[in-house]
């Protein structure tokens, strides 16, 4: 069975910023979430906001099956041409996972149309998650409810559209409550969002969060579709009243593009 | 302008069984309800369990522009006919609010399609309530944050399909999250879950609470539309073809009923 | 890999009583569709109205994975004890794929919560479907369009709720249009609803057609979770705060049920 | 009662290029909307691409509560600061009308995060629309299907997200289908996509369509909500341990922005 390929995206400043941050993270948050996906079996590389292209040129994107998307501190640095980018290849199938403080990323934001505002506080507090889709593939050996026992707190109102499929909600010991994982279909991509990871906090370790980003590329990845040629050419109106019963019109009708 | 009609239905068991909530409600739950939704206006009356047809024949039904719905005890002993009927002028227009365990009764299952399974506890323990659907009719005027003291804990999962719009979530002290305040659309018809009630705490004395269900009631409310005359017999496909432009072909075609 | 079970049933009456129908499916709509389905990997059984317990007691149903539902002229003789069990294994898993006049079934109803009541005319004239969600599971190898040269009308408006997802469409050369493929998630378990196969044409000797209902048993198959063990009382609050983070809650709290 | 402000805004390129099209739309297709808009009772005003700033200043958008958008031919002219700041109007309460070819304007695909696309044949064919949700408020008083005798036809798959709530469907002469009213909620703005309209037929002279438009504006206008006081610095857990009952805690709480 072929391989999922995953590229891990993340700015990758806090890491080279503290030290403390460095001491969990030794090998960025990038290089944390590859290995135990690639430990999970999937073929993993990873991207980073200083490189040329930010990391993420034509090529590594055709040759990626989902993107794992953490940034915080520079969302502003990504091009709009890699937004772009990224977007056309999400709605052409690639899968999208977004992380944390990732909701604020102009690639996110772009795909959910809204601000993806959210109240916060960082407080260390303990937040508790709920299963609320126990039968969704991303919810897969997951229990019914766990804790991060230190946590910034992502709070609800959160202003995305309405046709996420809501698969955890958390509870913050403060009093607030939060979707937590929200999993979208836009064209023939697979957008998920899990606010968990905190850069100062070990949530990447955690095995049960681990399983759930595994869970989570495997649901993403495209399912195999290959999308029909797609002419560019309008047809007359002859042509396509003259059609044979259980035979496609691909050939003679077009894609607006 | 015209009053919004609407029905308090209660089981009325707890109130006759239990001084403690007589106590609390000693008009009832429905007369409390009924209570704060005239001083808001509209046009109240009640209906209870034991009554003739559960209190809800026909002619009630017809007069009836919301029904609030509190029942707990004795959801099985609401008949099916009377099942049928609401279901029927739900999906004809009328407003159906839906309060606390009511998650259980016949009425919101048939509605749901689901078994409206949930977790619970009974510890009354503080439930902070989130507005998460801020420029929502039902949310308009209402804090977005407040408590309920004590509270019988709802937790999730809770089996309602998707398309439910959620205004409100819940947190509780003791660990657990809930969509706590769901709208639906049903044919012609507006159906809100609100989960606030439990019958041993005074909810239904609290100002927010009360300012939410007036605007529940107001948004369930028919907007005025009256369905079209709906005849009975199929047409020929030459009568279909026959149209004028622009002009209706309600007299040439059917609902299959 | 384990054979999907599919038990198709039918209420196989026309068949019984017109000849021409009979020469159409001459081992009953069941048979026809079991036979492709079969040859399709599946492993099959058949089931009809007039058996006991309407072909349909708890051990055929717990030993199906999908349900094919036709059925016309008797929806009222289908025992509610069948209807009730029915939508019992559908939130717990099983799968349900509903055809043609089933979209007036009472499953089909229950699962919905509406009336689903559609437009409707007789008279052989030519259906278009179109695919409008062409990354679907369902739309797997289909054509963007194709054509039934002469089917009964089914049209819009068509009161189902908003949540299901638009797999198909149809056009009638008369004039009319209808989501004639629809896709729900209840609970645990998956619905879809596909309105081709008026029994007086050979629809379902249709290779396309066969197609989109492998596919849909292969979509609505249940993906082999199994529910957590689900316990009786509820808990004390001290319990459920004395979590270990990262593990379940699951002996300590409970579905109400 | 405060009239609806509502700006129409349209590229305005084709009326100047085309004597035939400035012969059907002599004020232009945007004096055309506001012409009618305003003899339903609305405040209009107007806005073109060759303006300063499009025609749309912050200005002129903070004295809008609905903005009715056509374009064609220069979707790339409009500058992306327009496109930022009409959206964050619309996330902010303005209500949007997107027409026509608007489907494929920068403002539409940003709303929507995909890239809009259908399928289109210019062949002056009928097409028939038919109401699907008849008790939406933007469907009051309209037939439940009518004809444009002359159209281009806009056709299915066109990829747009889950959650729009399908009011209108149209059926072409050549064959198609298409979803050619939908409208979509995004944080406190309502979006509606509406696709009759072609340039070189009289569509906006109809009116059926006229009587479509005005609802539309009227369903999109904001609700008169006005947002909380959003405070800019993170508050301490604490504090938001402090609550008052019933009180709101929106001093002490923060978006992230």
């Amino acid at each position: 069975m072929k391989k999922i390929k995953v590229t891990v995206w993340n700015e990758y400043l806090h890491e080279l910023q503290s030290e403390e941050i460095a001491a969990i993270y030794p090998e960025g948050i990038h290089g944390c979430i590859a290995g135990f996906l690639q430990a999970a079996g999937m073929e993993t590389r990873t991207a980073t906001l200083r490189q040329v292209d930010n990391g993420l040129p034509q090529d590594v994107l055709d040759a990626t099956d989902v993107l794992v998307w953490w940034g915080h501190l520079a969302h502003g640095q990504v091009s709009d041409e890699v937004v772009d980018r990224v977007q056309r290849h999400v709605l052409q199938g690639m899968g999208l996972v977004v992380l944390h403080s990732g909701h604020f990323s102009k690639i996110f934001r772009r795909m959910m149309g809204t601000a993806c505002r959210l109240r916060w506080r960082e407080a260390g507090e303990k937040e508790r998650l709920w299963v609320v889709a126990p039968s969704h593939p991303i919810a897969q050996g997951i229990p019914e409810t766990f804790v991060i026992p230190h946590h910034e707190m992502y709070g609800e109102p959160f202003d995305i559209p309405q046709d996420g499929k809501i698969i955890f909600q958390s509870w913050f010991e403060g009093g607030n409550v939060f979707r937590s994982g929200v999993a979208f279909e836009r064209d023939r991509g697979k957008v998920f969002y899990f606010s968990p990871g905190h850069e100062t906090f070990p949530v990447y370790h955690d095995p049960v969060i681990q399983q759930i980003l595994g869970n989570a590329v495997r649901w993403a990845a495209p399912s195999g579709y290959v999308p029909d040629r797609i002419t560019r050419q309008p047809v007359s109106p002859e042509t396509i009243r003259t059609e044979n019963p259980l035979k496609s019109l691909d050939t003679t009708a077009l894609h607006k593009s």
